[in-house]
């Protein structure tokens, strides 16, 4: 296997820079040429893969984590047959490398060009997951990107498997070994390094929990970009259907509460709560969320419902991110208080309304500062794959660059470049 | 005038914000109405603004700052209609706000747009040029966004009273005069405040020499675009036809040496260097350019020129940016050995080519990466009005974001609008 030897952050950010000129030239075929069989391999290691994974499951198992980390760090060969797939998908996406933005002809003959080019070296801090460093690796690669990923401590083994079969496969597919760097110490001292690695990372991406985005976000001196923390309302107006209503919150709370995108507070127009919480809330509580209210929906819901999954909201209640089957209620006195409310506490993530006034929905529509808004449709929908980019290295919160889901195209920058025949300018 | 009162950077950043959602909702018709208002006033106003000009002035005498600081800090009658001029051109320019970049439907009818928004809060620091103080307003104010401006010390009293013109015209215009904020204090201080101003600002940008180009770079801990530095190359190819080589290098160099966008180093072909250099340089040299050579251009230029404004290359020639009537001078091998050159010296910003073969030019295109490249054009075209983006804040030698003129668009953001009749997620 080609070595993925000990050593420090500098000297691979420096190799994936002096690996990114031939990976920008690369042909589109090459690059899905070596995805596809990067595909194939990790198929065909699939008992390697395995067998280091073991290891990490072993390591976790005595370091007594819970079982849900330990179901997130493990890998067997249906999983990586997912993975796999995933990578032959981006294989299948259009190359965003020298694709042309704009191209016009100025009145003094100058032809002007805006042409996309790779982004160059992307660093990558994350956790657990070990899918990720297979996943970012291919999507930065598809866009001429190379990459320095720092994965979490607990996968360590079953990522420097990973990312050593995505090395040979780079140097069987005559493309630079060195465009995937993965550092393979766990020293908590590197992501210090490539926080502030001005001029060796032009974009770090953190994926993880609030811990690391916020560190990031304090820390970086490189271009970050940084996302996935959604404190998400649903507003349900007063002009809403109740069925629509009830099926966009369900879908939003339950069907993955572990998400980003999924829906941490619920806002009730005062004139339909009386009617809409009880069977909203039901379907809610019958799935196993626990609502945290406050008083005016408390008051509704406790004659109706009874009280075991209901309780007060506490001041924490509103703004936080639950990621859990948990949510929190509250009565609004108009949309114009629950814009309030969701400026107050939202994250900018994703922002939904029930209604089927379509003044009132596109109001609710402009009015909404965050990544994504919805009308009449579940902010679970947040998501690259569900937007049509195909995929997604990450969401961001963030303002500048990209907003959002992070395709392939959001992984690049562009450049422009001007045709003349001998002009000159006065 | 509406009072711009003495406080500090943080309430001013605070009112910016509050007045955003205010200015991000405005018709495009208000904002025009308001910039050619403005225009007006700033004429009307004209002996206001020569008299507080005048303060700045005689200060800059009575400390002895030199005369071109004195010449641009400047304002006359002349200077502030071709202030208002610009303005009513951004009046006259498209609203990018509410611009939908794409729209489309997924398969399970979800209707996805893509829109552009506001950035928010725009914190500029920029230095000598009261024009600045206008040119900015005006840009930010057209794409929805609030602006904390702060100036340099020298123009004090100038940006005072243009920026309580450009208050005063918001407030008659039914704009909330928060929009634009200027601080009018000179402390220090100030500008490590706004470099830290995580949540206040949405996007710095330096406006000034290297020095606060490159402390915004170190310290900023808000979104910065950072650029205007540029040390720029024009390569001399082989094939190149010497009348476009002459015509193309001597604009780039001597048409406005101060700039960024001008031609600081010269890579001639060896091949053309003996019957290439000596006119071109001749042109260069008649037009008052001192010419740092390397050891071959030397050797060819001192027999045909005479050596009064040739000098040997010490080792800061390359990769220094001029801004002045001096060019280093440099033989190279081959176009690769100009790509390497270009590598190591160049700043990213705009490098030329010029030659007749196509082949040469597209790989030197595609090859080079700067914000901007060139064939058979002068490196002077790196512009917002020349690319036909009608204007601009800065240029942007960073990959995040935006790269090359910022325009209208690229100081805006986008979001995602997803409007559906119940859609859930499975």
């Amino acid at each position: 296997m080609t070595a993925v030897t000990e050593s420090g952050f500098r000297e691979r950010a420096v190799a994936a820079r002096a690996a990114g000129k031939e990976l920008a030239a690369a042909e589109t075929d090459k690059k899905n040429n070596y995805l596809n069989a990067l595909a194939d391999s990790l198929e065909a290691r699939t008992d390697q893969i395995v067998t280091a994974n073991g290891r990490d499951i072993a390591a976790a198992e005595s370091d007594g984590l819970g079982d849900h980390i330990i179901d997130r760090l493990k890998l067997d060969a249906d999983r990586i047959g997912k993975i796999a797939d995933d990578v032959r998908h981006v294989a299948s996406l259009d190359d965003p490398v020298r694709e042309q933005i704009e191209c016009y002809t100025r009145p003094n003959g100058l032809e002007i060009e805006r042409v996309r080019v790779p982004l160059g070296v992307i660093g990558v801090i994350y956790e657990s997951r070990p899918n990720v460093t297979i996943d970012i690796a291919a999507l930065c690669l598809k866009a001429g990107n190379t990459v320095v990923l720092r994965g979490g401590r607990e996968a360590i083994n079953s990522n420097k498997m990973l990312a050593g079969i995505a090395r040979d496969v780079l140097e069987s597919s005559g493309l630079p070994a060195d465009a995937i760097q993965f550092i393979d110490t766990t020293d908590r001292a590197i992501v210090d390094e490539m926080l502030k690695a001005r001029g060796l990372i032009d974009l770090l991406i953190p994926r993880g929990g609030e811990a690391l985005i916020n560190r990031v976000r304090e820390d970086a001196r490189v271009p970050a970009i940084t996302g996935g923390i959604g404190v998400c309302h649903t507003y349900v107006d007063d002009a809403a259907d109740l069925e629509k209503a009830v099926a966009v919150v369900v879908n939003a709370k339950t069907q993955r509460p572990s998400v980003c995108n999924a829906l941490d507070t619920l806002l009730v127009h005062e004139r339909v709560a009386p009617t809409y919480l009880p069977p909203i809330a039901r379907q809610l509580t019958d799935r196993g969320v626990e609502l945290r209210c406050d008083g005016r929906s408390l008051a509704i819901l406790e004659p109706a419902l009874g009280g075991s999954q209901l309780r007060a909201a506490g001041d924490d209640d509103y703004g936080q991110e639950f990621l859990a089957l948990v949510a929190s209620v509250k009565v609004v006195d108009s949309m114009d208080d629950a814009f309030d409310h969701i400026d107050r506490f939202g994250s900018g993530h994703s922002e939904a309304i029930v209604t089927e006034n379509e003044d009132t929905s596109e109001r609710f529509l402009s009015t909404v500062d965050a990544a994504a808004v919805f009308s009449n449709a579940s902010t679970y929908f947040h998501d690259g794959g569900e937007f049509g980019l195909g995929a997604e290295v990450a969401v961001s919160t963030d303002r500048l660059h990209a907003r959002g889901p992070l395709g392939l195209r959001e992984i690049t920058t562009y450049k422009w470049v001007v045709r003349g025949d001998g002009q000159v300018r006065n």
